[in-house]
């Protein structure tokens, strides 16, 4: 499966949190990244087929971006307009059955993103518009991955932000954790070629043990089914 | 009151719609028009310092724009982005206390945007956007003027539909009955020192009427709230 992220960031040479999450993206393979803001120092014309023939070789794509009034910054809505044409879109059906992602950053803090909170509407609402496209593309719209003042975030967290966000774009959806295992097992495995048969070897212990997990876990799971069933 | 209306409209020349507005909006007093695909067309920084100051100068200010992609087009996102700086709007407070209006116009049918409906999502639900910006800068958000399928309308429902939207940028909110009235004698009144003397003396046997009208429900009103206060 191979995803493309769109990077909206006016100003993305100044932001941390671009470059971690650009940094974490570029170690995956099937993820490219384009960034909307520089596309748009060429000439326009060019972009709009360019961008199409693009976008239809993805399964999932991610609309990356911090949150601007309630919304995307202007390049991204600037893009929408131009690439996603009505015959792109709603005639030729090009997006259809593909995946949408939302990563969008926060500086408020997202407690405050819900009734009775200062931002006064949840993620959930503010991206409606998001989610309405995606309706009308025919794309299955993913649950948002939310970045929450990254500034402030300790080392432990950002690790663990780090692992979210690399399923996020690249584990099959939805994130279970089942997926999230399969993910995992697949990226040690790829990581395995080019390591010494020693490390090759640490990796498999580690890989079989994931696995074995897993099996305990599935029989955990028949078990908790047929007592269920036995209930009703 | 004076009132800025704001439009987006990449493709303003082509627009049947916001050409009706526009020789609508013309003939009132206290009206003015920023264009803003126009305005992106000179150079950025001056922008900026001019439009914050051009803004204050006004009690309402209105977003006009068709919607693409369930939001405005992306160059009033970019006016956004670049005029409302947090120092403006959230550390000086340079909007607070105005009024914010939607003009929205749109091509597809309007009893579509509600669940269960092909847009899914109601007008409001996919405003929030604006509405939380409305709330963060201490505006009053105005009930968004929906404009649908303009194309459609037959003339008598053209007439009905400029009459509203007058009163959408000028008139005193809540859009009462007492509101309206109010606005329609204004209007006559005001229409009046430009015409000959008999038809001042037309114009004002219907302002008169309009009055007498208004005395009417007046008095009507205060019945109705005796009535409901002997029930109580």
């Amino acid at each position: 499966m191979k995803t493309l992220i769109l990077i909206s960031h006016p100003k993305l040479a100044d932001s941390a949190t671009q470059e971690f999450l650009k940094t974490a993206g570029k170690s995956q393979a099937n993820v490219d990244f384009e960034y909307i803001d520089d596309l748009y120092k060429e000439t326009k014309i060019d972009i709009i087929q360019q961008q199409q023939q693009q976008l239809t070789k993805y399964r999932r794509i991610i609309f990356q971006f911090p949150m601007y009034w309630y919304s995307s910054p202007a390049s991204l809505k600037q893009y929408m307009d131009d690439v996603f044409t009505r015959k792109f879109v709603v005639a030729n059906h090009l997006l259809r059955n593909k995946e949408l992602g939302i990563v969008v950053t926060l500086g408020d803090a997202e407690a405050e993103f819900q009734a009775g909170g200062s931002e006064h509407f949840t993620i959930s609402e503010l991206l409606r518009p998001f989610e309405a496209f995606a309706n009308k593309a025919g794309m299955t719209y993913l649950k948002p991955f939310v970045v929450n003042q990254f500034g402030y975030l300790e080392e432990d967290q950002k690790e663990l932000l780090l692992v979210d966000y690399l399923q996020y774009v690249s584990a099959q959806m939805p994130l279970s954790l089942d997926n999230r295992e399969k993910w995992l097992v697949d990226r040690l495995t790829h990581m395995k070629q080019e390591k010494s048969a020693a490390d090759q070897q640490k990796l498999d212990l580690i890989i079989g043990s994931i696995e074995a997990q897993q099996d305990q876990i599935d029989d955990l799971k028949v078990n908790i089914k047929m007592i269920r069933d036995q209930e009703e």
